[in-house]
Order: C-alpha cells, then sequence, then structure tokens
C-alpha cells in the first residue's frame, strides 16, 4: 500500500489537548473482581448484581442456553427464557407485553425511533417533545428519528402542555422517570394529563424507577397509575436495579408487536446474552420475594441527603436512589471523589459534557444493601472530603 | 386522569394492516434449549457458543465478577476483566488498542459517530462515504453524526476514489467488510489505496470477517494487511464467532482513547456483562488454540455453495460464512425456510425491508463444527425443499 502521505486522525491529537485543557479527560480504572472499596458509584440499587441466586442463575443460564443468542430476536436470538423473562417483566410492571433488547440504550432507540414513524407513509411523523435533562440515548433516538423534536424545559407539564396545543398533528412526550444527574422525578401525572388533553403518546424511560419506587420496585410509572394504559409505553433497563445487562420496551401489545418488526435496534442486533437474562429472571424473583428492598434503597438515598444537607451542602432531594451533591468546579469534583476513594468510598463525579447544566456534582447512589453503619461512615467521608462550600 | 378521548396509538394498527397485506411482518419463534433442528441460520460460526470451554468461562465470570458491570465503563463499569479481553483482542487481531461495548451495534454507532466529529469545534466534520450495502448500525451512525454522508455504490473502490477526489477536506469511508445479506468481502485493499491517496481515513465492520478470514480467523482486516494501519480502524462483534455478545471498536490507541472521552454508546451505557466478557475470551483462547477452525467454516460454506449451485441455484460465492440463495419472491422464500425447518433445517430468511436490493434469498450460515454429512444433509434439504427456479 502507498505510504501514509497524511495522517486522517492528527485532528484527534488536537482534539485531546484541547480537552485535557479543559479538564474533560475521562481515562478508565478498571477495578478488580474484590475492591475495597465501599460502592456509592454502581447502579446496583438493590445489591443484586452479586446475590447469590443472581450470579447462579446467570451461569446456569449459559450452560443451558450457551454464551450467546447466536443471531437476531427474529432469526435464532429468541429462546424460551427470554419469552419468560418478557412474560415476568410485563405481569410485574403491570403492562400488556414486553420486548428485550442487548441494552436498555437499544431499547431506548428503538422505542422512540419506531415510534415517530409516520402514521401514513406519505405523512409526517409525530412531534417528538423531549425533556430537556433526558438520557443521552432518548436523546439520540429523537436524532434517529425522523421527525420533528421540541426540547422543552426540564420537568415542566406546563410547557408539554404548551408545545401541544401549538402542534396540530400526532405527538409523543418523552421523559426520563427519574433524571440520573440530580435524581429528581418527573412530574409523570401531569405529563399524561397533558398528553392525554392533546391526543399525544407518552414515553417514559423508568431505568432508575424499576426497583426503587412504586409497589415493591414496580417503577414510576406504575406508581403514577400509568402501567397499562393505552396511550403509554416505559422503557427500562436490566442493568441497574435488576443487576444485570439489557433493557425492555414495555407497552400495549400492538406497541410491541410494532417494535418486533419495525425497530432496527431490534431487527439488526444479536438477542440479549442467556446468562442477562437468567439473571434478570432471578433479580425479579428476588424483588418479587422481597419488596421490601424497594423501600431500604430509599430510606438509604433520603438518609444519605439529609446528613449531607444538614452540614450545609447543596443536593437536590432525591426521589429515587441517586443523591447529587454539588461542587463547586469540575476540578473540585474530582478532586473530592479522589479523596472519598483514598478513604475507602467510591463515588460518582459528573461533569461537563455528561451534565446539561454545566454544573458539576458528586453522585452518590444508594444501595439496599448498606448497613445504617455504612451509611453513616459514607456520609462521614463526603463531608470530611468536602471542598469549602 | 381523563378517559382517552383519542387514543395515539391507532396508526399502529393500520401500519400493520398494510405491513401485513405486503407480507412483511414478522413473529418471534423462542426455541427450546435443545432444538432438533441442524442450525443454518445463526451466526455461531465456529460452533463455540455451547462449547464447554466457553459457556464455564461465562457462567465463572458471573460467579467471580457479578451478573452486570453496575454502571458505565466509566463509573464503576471497567473490570480488570473487561481489560484483559481488549488487550487480547487488540494482539490477536493486530491492533494498537481496543475498546469493549455492550453491542456490535453500538461499538458501530461509537466508532462512526466519534470519528466524525469535527476536527476543529469550528470547521465542519469529515464526509462519510458509505457503501450501499453497509450494516444498519452503521447506517445509523452515519445518521446520528453530524456530518454529511456519501452512499456510494456497493463494493466499488472507484466510486469511493470519485467521492473522495471530488470532496476537498477530511473524509472517512465506511464499510462492512463482508456484507451480511450475500455474504460477499468488500475491496479492502483497493479501498484502503483510494483512501490513503486522499488523505482519508477507513473505518471497517469486521463483524463477519473475525473467525472466519485471515491467518487463524484474525479476520479481513488483517487479512488484507491492513491491521495496525495508522489510518484503518475496525469494528468487531464478540456475537458471532466469539459466541457471546457484545462488540468492539481496533484502532490505533490515540483513536481508543478519544471514543473513551468521546462516544456516547460508551459513555451513556452500563459496560458489558462479565459473563459474555469472559466467554468472548475463552472463545478467543480455543480460535488460539484450534485455528484450524476458520479454515473449517470457510470449507463448509464452499460447499454449501458448490452443491447448491451445481443444482442450478443462484448464489452469490461466499467470501466468508453466509451463503445466500436467490428467491423468487419474498412468499416464496417464507415457504421455503418453512419446509427446510418441517424437515429439520432451520435456516434464514431475508427478505424486503432487511434487503436493500428488493431481492428476497434463503440465507445459510456455515458453521466450523458441522460434519461432512451433515453439510451434504443440509444441501440436499434445501435443493429438496426448493421452489421451482
Ligand atoms: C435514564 C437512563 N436510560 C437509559 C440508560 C441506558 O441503559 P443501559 O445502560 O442498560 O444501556 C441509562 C444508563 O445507562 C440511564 O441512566
Ligand atoms: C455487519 C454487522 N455489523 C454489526 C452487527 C451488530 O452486532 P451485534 O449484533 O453484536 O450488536 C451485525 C449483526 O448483528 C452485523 O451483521
Amino acid at each position: 500500500m502507498a505510504p501514509l502521505a497524511q495522517d486522517p486522525f492528527d485532528w484527534i491529537d488536537r482534539h485531546h489537548a484541547r480537552r485535557r485543557a479543559d479538564g474533560l479527560v475521562r481515562t478508565l480504572r478498571p477495578r478488580p473482581a474484590d475492591s475495597p472499596l465501599t460502592d456509592l458509584a454502581g447502579n446496583d440499587y438493590l445489591g443484586l448484581t452479586r446475590h447469590h441466586e443472581v450470579t447462579a442463575a446467570a451461569a446456569e443460564a449459559a450452560r443451558r442456553w450457551g454464551a450467546g443468542a447466536t443471531g437476531s430476536r427474529l432469526v435464532t436470538g429468541s429462546t424460551e427464557l427470554h419469552a419468560r423473562l418478557e412474560a415476568e417483566l410485563a405481569d410485574f410492571c403491570g403492562f400488556e407485553a414486553a420486548l428485550v433488547f442487548s441494552s436498555g440504550y437499544a431499547a431506548n432507540l428503538a422505542a422512540v425511533t419506531a415510534l415517530a414513524a409516520p402514521a401514513d407513509t406519505a405523512g409526517p411523523g409525530p412531534l417528538l417533545v423531549s425533556d430537556a435533562g433526558n438520557h443521552a440515548s432518548l436523546i439520540d433516538g429523537c436524532r434517529l428519528a425522523r421527525a420533528g423534536t421540541a426540547v422543552v424545559p426540564h420537568a415542566d407539564p406546563e410547557a408539554v402542555r404548551k408545545t401541544l396545543e401549538a402542534h396540530s398533528g400526532p405527538a409523543l412526550a418523552v421523559t426520563d422517570s427519574v433524571f440520573s444527574v440530580d435524581g429528581d422525578a418527573a412530574p409523570l401525572a401531569a405529563l399524561a394529563d397533558a398528553c392525554r388533553a392533546h391526543g399525544a403518546a407518552l414515553l417514559v424511560d423508568d431505568a432508575h424507577g424499576l426497583g426503587v419506587l412504586g409497589d415493591g420496585g414496580r417503577g414510576a410509572v406504575h406508581a403514577a397509575g400509568l402501567a397499562g394504559s393505552p396511550d403509554v409505553v416505559a422503557t427500562v433497563t436490566l442493568s441497574k436495579s435488576l443487576g444485570s445487562q439489557g433493557g425492555a420496551v414495555l407497552g400495549p401489545a400492538r406497541v410491541i408487536r410494532h417494535l418486533v418488526s419495525n425497530a432496527r435496534t431490534f431487527i439488526f442486533d444479536t438477542g440479549l446474552a442467556p446468562a442477562a437474562v437468567g439473571a434478570a429472571l432471578a433479580s425479579l424473583a428476588v424483588l418479587r420475594r422481597e419488596p421490601e428492598r424497594a423501600a431500604r434503597v430509599r430510606y438509604v438515598a433520603a438518609e444519605l441527603h439529609r446528613r449531607v444537607t444538614a452540614a450545609g451542602r447543596v443536593s437536590v432531594r432525591p426521589d429515587a436512589a441517586v443523591v447529587s451533591v454539588r461542587a463547586p468546579s469540575p476540578e473540585a469534583a474530582v478532586a473530592w471523589a479522589a479523596d472519598c476513594r483514598a478513604d475507602g468510598l467510591a463515588v460518582g463525579c459528573f461533569r461537563p459534557p455528561s451534565v446539561p447544566d454545566g454544573v458539576s456534582r458528586l453522585r452518590l447512589t444508594a444501595r439496599a444493601d448498606l448497613s445504617d453503619r455504612q451509611i453513616e461512615e459514607a456520609a462521614a467521608t463526603v463531608l470530611r472530603t468536602a471542598p469549602a462550600a
């Protein structure tokens, strides 16, 4: 081949240098199997990812069904185990039907794009009305959909109402149930009212609600009385409360049937690995048997919040498992998280461009399996290492 | 809540009725753990998904590392097992570095969008030059990228050359290495020459090449002498030859580092489940020890092709593991596949809208673990059930 006269990736080094100067470069820090740290950074809200029944179910599924699904769900990638998980997810969360994807990200891309398909191949697609604080996967879904998108102010049902009023034709409102940065909940009932008043559909990403909110952890959509509504679709991940991997769309049977034939991230993606399917099923079984795990994680979050605000820190009151504590700058947030880690506590650190408002924060995630002593110690560590307020 | 005055999902039923009339509705057919069918439909090319070492590694990884990764790779989702797989993939395929994603789909979205980021935040992004036969995930990547896309005729390096010639400024050519519909290979060496002559980068999706093509299954990019080139990036899936789930991007270290900080499907997605990581590592170990599996799958594909064409069927000469056999219509293809299934043989069936040219085909995938007897019987079944040519 000809020698390289011009290097097409030169720009990456310049881009990297700029990012580094802005303190925005990320690096990976692979963890060992048995970390000595107390984990308040992951999304294993119910403490199930290492539950012996869950890991045993993953292992058994791999042995019995194979290490992979071997193909698209439409070809060889649907096992009876997938069907069982779909039936169980729909039943648990109160929906007619469910469809499992290889990730929550893929489930969100599928739901937004397939529901934004033109009602009539000739006509325009529905308007997407998207909360400004939505997760990246919903935003990417809006970008991929061939539909107009109106971004509305965060958690503002009045803005949604006005946008729908000003629009004639079909519409789909899209929102997280619990926003991943600040842990605040969307006003789902008011959003549903606004949608219903204008004949619009509502799509809710319940990634951080499942396992934490609602009766026995049935999620925020269930808690709002919206599960099973003919005009509401929910997405969930299997990777947070359920301690596994994957995602699902829940909704009316005809919506699910539509996704099977139309959603590109369903049709052109390999099915979820059996081990992940088995693990999610086992987690749901534990949650059904021990519904108090959902209440416990909410209590742990409230306790963490109470302790840091009592010491004068700024933190949004947590509606679910995520507790966000404001930091004065990206650099201070990074240093704060590093100091926590040095003291044996893993916490998250959110900073631009991963935060929509440019405000950096520590992100603490509650876990149902933390003891009162661990909560107390974690809060003390966060406060001891805090920068000047 | 207000009663439902207007049903926002009515259009789905109309859409479904039209699709049904056109014979385009898909349904799921969940399979049992032990199917009596001979499988020529899945992508488990090397027969590794149920290999005892691979399923044992998946089980062991779930037990040792947990059922899920618990968070984004940038937070808690990177384990030392992920790092080990990345090092091994890079080493095996001949690249400087690798980055693992939760699916091949996500890896492709990441590679295209992050490499299409403007070289300078002010300037325009590179032109994406995309083969008309590319996989849906590459197409979605082009749609998501904020860059112009030129779709060029299938497998036509001259068209790429002309497009690059007519364009001033950076460019990225994007292609499958083996196209999933017909199983034909891309002219990688000629494409790389065209790119290099114009200072453009080349992104190759080696989903169907890994494990099948190149020295010991090192893939089509390795076979073309392009592995490790400073201007070439490859993506692979862990879900086909490696019998697991997930995907990876392989390339120069600076490209991988760029993805870590910039690719949305990396940053905002939960890390691949440990079981899938462990399984992929075990498959690579088997493939290193038994490199003849790669040659065997190519032989099986060639044999299937030889037998069906000898009987007068139209089939593209397979460059890898996929053998496509032309069917006279979508309905005939569906009936043909159903007849094969009734005779104990699972085959794929590709029809609109999953085929770019509107031509329906049976899709047979070769497996390294098929015996000569099974090849003979499979070909006989396909021919016995064939519609009038
Ligand atoms: C609100 C929200 N939606 C979707 C996702 C994506 O889910 P997954 O990681 O399972 O792909 C995440 C996090 O990863 C999330 O926080
Ligand atoms: C060419 C090609 N690229 C990418 C993918 C996506 O990979 P995965 O299924 O692992 O997400 C597939 C198939 O699924 C494919 O055939």
